[in-house]
């Protein structure tokens, strides 16, 4: 059993990097916060003998050996880095709770067969740089290095910059080693285990996402003198489509989902009519296929505007639904069992560092319910006693995954 | 007559600080581009004898005596702060109009028994601190300054401490002082005097304006898990209140006018539906009581939200339609007549300092036409023509003005 004081201590500790005045975080990847959060983190790791390395991507991988160092090891991560307007929880806890457990095991002097190496993805949220689970993707080889180092912020930062000025340029090329398996705890981020009165959601998949910028193009002219029937409002252009937007995604059900993330005009000035709105769409359905026709259709309705402006769509990031390791979805139930837990299998509405180490080896998620299943909001909450199950959860399908 | 090739001269050698490589111009209020573009502006007004000052809102007055320097000055203003994606004349011009009209007075060694002061007032356009005109509008006592130094751009920064960065912090203070009359050479930023073919447009009065700032609240969480029917989208509320905003103004008639300029969500995130989308409401029309209901008719709009979702107004500025003093009319009149130009009155669509002036003492507004009307637009432009016609207008305006 893991040691509820210390978990909890973690994560209120790294919750204070970064964090707003309302009980909220704001440690958005690749800042300063992100790189103390990650100071704080290593000192952890190094006082159980922890070894750190650090690629190119930015991810940081810390090795806690086995009896066999020829075993291949075992991953458990998550991430550190937050949303601009995020809680204590998101990725956070999953990377302090891998590490709970490798203090538990270091307790009770128990050496696991297999290493384990406990892994900080980088820039996972993609709030700050496009896309999301940008570490993991990389690593995976699904994403190119070279196109991540170029993503900009809002700031116009480079990824590549902001890698280098928070000091998170490792020398290791960023690239796929064998592994004997993954393991990821998260939180739900969602409603399901909350309503359904569970404690652990073993997760069976993640849904399909595709992220998309579109630019409604007008004309920029004077507020004041330029008539009504003369202009080319962008904004108008936006009103026309939104509707449609939100009411053909509707018409998929309620797994659909569709969100309107950023949204902005161009130039951004009180008195002039923008000359472009743009704005983000992220689509998710936990069908690949009925994702694939909602994106075509959503797409279509985007290119609809009235002839008189002009629209563009650009596809900025492709996450298929996936489905994982039969094997670990057992393990994780075994444990469950094992701990006598109120489980239920689930899909994630989120996407995880998991859905890329999917594509490598065998890869399993526990889930835990957060209050009201809201997430990405500083209001974020776990009761203490999910926090503590989940970690159980973790420590013991770990040692069933390896013991066997 | 003022000599074409000088005016020119001026206004293309001023367009390239802060030139856009499509033509336009990017030198907003208290920029480093802002200074530069001054600088130049001293170094042709020191030239033939002008005297600077500058005051404490970073309004600069250059001074030319007349035979009397007893007598109350004449002012001939405009502003060189532009919008960030704005053209080469709005209020370029009528700085530089004025500088050539004082030029050709020096040419000719032709003293008039009044003293002149070109104003080049500080942030006019509102478009990096809100609100417009701000400089006069300190001056004529209409605004705070007190108010206006803690104004933010979108990066934060106050106006004070752009004011100070860029060297216009003046040690006068900012304080209306009589003047004799003034006088502002604008482009009219509009359709109407191109579409009547008419080459001067005899300024009769502004159009009130109202500026506002919109908050609408829902509540942010995570755009995967997060089933639609839970969602409080702010970006919903918008797409509910944008048509009924449009067309209450319609109801209004052919002039009225609405421009949303801003529209931005907090935070701003791809995967993270917002908590608040925040947009500028700019509401104008020529009758001031129609433009108090129509204000008051949309804002209940704007609070009309569904129920889930909290609606915030701000208002960010009040500028009432105002008439210009009837002696300068006429002498305006007087001079296209005495030139033999095609001239029509107009009232001005767009805000100028002038409007401020007028609270304080006779002032009038000569306009010139600007191509499709367009303005705050890289694409702005004025036929040469135009431009020389607006200019000895503006010449026998003043000498008519203070001949008699
Ligand atoms: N866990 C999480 O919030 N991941 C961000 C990727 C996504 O948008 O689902
Ligand atoms: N001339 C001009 O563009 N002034 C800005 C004030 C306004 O918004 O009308």
């Amino acid at each position: 059993q893991i040691k509820t004081a210390r978990l909890l201590s973690f994560i209120s500790k790294m919750a204070k990097i970064g964090a707003k005045s309302n009980g909220g975080c704001n440690r958005q990847a690749l800042t300063e916060e992100d790189r103390l959060g990650r100071e704080l983190f290593l000192t952890w790791c190094h006082a159980i003998g922890g070894v750190a390395r650090l690629d190119s991507m930015g991810n940081l991988f810390v090795r806690f050996e086995g009896t066999d160092s020829t075993k291949l090891p075992v991953l458990m991560g998550s991430h550190l880095d937050t949303q601009p307007s995020g809680g204590n929880f998101d990725g956070v806890y999953g990377v302090l709770a891998a590490l709970e457990v490798m203090y538990t095991l270091h307790d009770q002097k128990k050496k696991l067969v297999h290493p384990v190496e406990i892994v900080v993805w980088s820039n996972e949220e993609g709030s700050r740089f496009t896309p999301a689970m940008s570490g993991s993707g990389v690593f995976a080889g699904k994403l190119k290095q070279s196109d991540i180092y170029k993503s900009l912020d809002d700031q116009g930062v480079s990824y590549h910059d902001a890698l280098i000025s928070s000091g998170q340029n490792g020398t290791e090329l960023c690239q796929a080693f064998p592994f004997f398996a993954s393991l990821e705890l998260h939180i739900e981020q969602g409603p399901i285990l909350e309503a359904e009165q569970k404690s652990i959601g073993i997760v069976t998949g993640v849904q399909g996402m595709n992220w998309y910028q579109i630019t409604l193009s007008g004309e920029t002219t004077h507020a004041g003198p330029t008539p009504m029937s003369m202009r080319k409002d962008p904004v108008q252009a936006l009103m026309a489509i939104l509707p449609n937007i939100y009411d053909k995604v509707a018409e998929y059900g309620e797994q659909a989902r569709v969100t309107i993330g950023k949204l902005t005009t161009i130039p951004s000035s009180t008195n002039t009519v923008p000359e472009h709105v743009i704005f983000s769409l992220d689509l998710r359905h936990p069908v690949q296929k009925t994702l694939d026709n909602m994106s075509k259709e959503v797409l279509e309705l985007c290119n609809q505007v009235p002839s008189i402006f002009n629209s563009d769509v650009e596809l900025l990031w492709e996450s298929p639904a996936i489905e994982f390791d039969l094997r670990c979805i057992d393990v994780i139930h075994m444990a469950t069992e094992l701990l006598n837990m109120n489980a239920m299998p689930i899909v994630s509405g989120a996407g995880h560092d998991s859905v890329y180490l999917s594509t490598l080896g065998p890869t399993g998620m526990i889930f835990v319910p957060c209050k009201d299943g809201i997430s990405h909001n500083e209001k974020e909450h776990v009761e203490p006693e999910h926090l503590v199950s989940g970690a159980n959860v973790l420590l013991h399908s770990l040692i069933l995954l390896t013991e066997e």
